[in-house]
């Protein structure tokens, strides 16, 4: 089965916004064994969506839209797509009464009459709550053929997809995909890979494809078959071998679980309680921990000490340390880790001290240096990292890092 | 003059890859006053780019194609061109120079048989030599119309883009674009067109865009005009019209400035300090401070509160605060602020508590409902608001109403 996506938004053909609902939608189009031939990014213009929806029509089974359900008039992909399958624009009583709520709920926002055109869906058409926003999702079924609108912002669509879309187009299909995910940190791709180029090599049936994220490798193991029992069968023994030979590096293999609840089931299972001490990081690594709801049982408090000063106030790094070692050094992200400890009453402490740029690099400590420390059962563990890219990046992996040390310190004491 | 952009390459079709190419070539085209009206992501398959390629000349003046130029089989970018141009590809003796040179200076790699399909150009075109890699840019012109294209690495095109292909573009055009941006915050998007419904109708040049982000609205006036000067002129009593409706909801009207930069710019100025207070929000408040570069000099400190007992203990939010208006209250958000600034003799502090979900909502405190308190000159003020969407967009927009909170004390204060 054949789907095309296509990007609505003068946003995008201005550059302001980076299209990462494309790669997003893509990558799971990819998972379905969907065939993806193209993809194509139009303005808020009309004429032209309403050509580009047309060729896509002629071309493939399903066509993705995004974006352009707003509540503004320059919003149109809805009346494009109404005009291009013959439909009239009807008021949806259901979503008017869910915006209704949702503005009810908040107290920033004022219903607007521009706001009521959110209601209009197209004859006929299967409208798919937004739990994150007041455009609908909306689905045209006719002649054999899909167009599927989805919201543009991405913690509308990602949501809305993965809970409806995904399964919709699941049942499209006349031949069953199934895949299943094995999650790899503290290992780089090229690594990996080669670990693997004989698996890759000879499999046809699950197929096996890497896929690098910051600080982490997703093996995408897919089978085709007729049904999901048989899939499974089939991606059994793979996943079983991937297992076996990445060992620890594996920290899950459910689709939806991320490093941070791989670590926090970990802390929980351990009846463990964390502090974080973040300089560069800033409360990254903080706020990706307080991402997993339920944190609260093993995550209780965080510091972020910017400053010197803070550090030695609020962590009881020693003077003569930031004197001798400096501020970005071992010993720092030691003393970091174990004041965190002792200033809580926790079981462990992870710390984060680096030059994430673009400033404060020097011959000796150049840009990207990072030192991640780890305290826990009176010992202190501590790794030097040297990060490439920009400060975003360097913050990022950092933070990755620190969750990856996490896990490997608990496993090391724990085994479990 | 119309521009058209073609991504070409399987890994952004198969979600591998976010396309960062295309926002790019976009922004840069936007600037240079192009019309970009399509984009379009296609697979190395060569009759799928043949026919991509083909309706892309027809209706624009120059299309810029990306990737397919590296030494594999499946790199046909070139050869697609030349056959749609019907032209032959003849090797380039300048450019197998390069490459040879290239590879001299590399100790890693090493020349094999397919590098000098490389050097393989369409007969008469325009050479664009890569200072970062092996496949050079070519310039096909024909029939006023020209195909670039540009090799995929983005450390590869975004050099050759501004050393050559900016200035090869800007000669092509008899006229330009200019725009600017009005950045607001503590306003809804469909209140801020509604107040400038009578701008937008009205105004053809400069046109009027808004952009809705998350606690932000970005208001776009583009101009088109002769020259800069001309479209200056243009754009300036249309900014200034603006700037006097929305007042001090007007953050920014610097096109790479963030709302957490004009917050820093604001505490710099004034020479305060702050200190963050987070509970729901874990540190994605610090973290989105830290972002800005020289933070330093404001910000030292932060504290992740999670806990009841880390709010007593770290901030001396009061134990019958707790007990009688529990940890998500006007009350404790108060008391959070000012116990932040007299842990750490900072002049502000900014505290946020609220349920984030998807547990912990009561009908009295449901899930969305957070506390934002700002303390400064022994004042502290507090607002209370009830956010819609899951975990992650709670938190997102607490971060963007924390300092928006922040920014409206820190005015109401120092009024500059």
């Amino acid at each position: 089965m054949v789907v095309e996506l296509i990007s609505v938004g003068t946003e995008l053909l201005l550059g302001n916004t980076v299209n990462t609902n494309a790669s997003f939608l893509a990558e799971k189009c990819a998972a379905l064994g969907l065939s993806l031939y193209y993809q194509t990014t139009v303005g808020d213009n009309f004429n032209r969506l309403e050509e580009t929806l047309q060729v896509a029509l002629n071309r493939s089974d399903v066509v993705i839209l995004t974006g352009g359900l707003g509540p503004t008039q320059d919003d149109l992909t809805k009346e494009v797509a109404a005009k291009v399958m013959g439909k009239a624009l009807v008021e949806d009583t259901h979503t008017k009464e869910r915006i209704t709520e949702y503005f009810n709920k908040s107290q920033v926002k004022t219903i607007t009459e521009n706001n009521w055109k959110q209601a209009l869906i197209p004859e006929g058409a299967i409208v798919v709550d937004n739990n994150n926003g007041t455009a609908p999702g909306i689905i045209i079924e006719e002649n054999n053929k899909s167009i599927i609108m989805l919201p543009g912002p991405p913690n509308e669509l990602i949501p809305m997809f993965m809970e409806e879309i995904y399964g919709y187009l699941n049942k499209l299909q006349p031949e069953i995909i199934y895949s299943q995910i094995v999650k790899l940190c503290g290992i780089g791709e090229s690594t990996a890979e080669t670990m693997i180029q004989d698996l890759i090599s000879e499999q046809s049936n699950p197929t096996i494809a890497p896929y690098a994220k910051v600080g982490e490798v997703h093996l995408r193991v897919t089978a085709k078959a007729r049904d999901e029992e048989e899939a499974k069968k089939l991606i059994k023994p793979v996943v079983k071998e991937l297992k076996a030979r990445f060992g620890n590096n594996v920290f899950s293999t459910d689709e939806n679980e991320t490093l941070e609840e791989a670590v926090i089931k970990l802390l929980t299972k351990n009846e463990l309680t964390l502090t974080t001490a973040e300089s560069c990081t800033g409360g990254m690594l903080a706020a990706r921990l307080v991402n997993v709801p339920g944190v609260s049982e093993v995550f209780r408090q965080g510091f972020i000490t910017y400053s010197n000063k803070s550090k030695r106030k609020i962590l009881s790094v020693q003077k003569s340390t930031l004197k001798k070692f400096g501020a970005v050094s071992e010993k720092t992200a030691k003393e970091m880790a174990k004041g965190g400890v002792f200033a809580t009453d926790s079981d462990l402490c992870v710390s984060i001290t680096g030059i994430a740029g673009p400033d404060g690099g020097t011959e000796e400590k150049p840009v990207g240096l990072v030192y991640i420390a780890c305290y826990i059962n009176d010992k202190v563990t501590v790794k030097e990292f040297h990060f490439k890219g920009n400060r975003a990046k360097i913050r990022e992996q950092s933070v990755v890092r620190a969750l990856t040390l996490l896990r490997e310190c608990i496993l090391d004491v724990y085994n479990k």
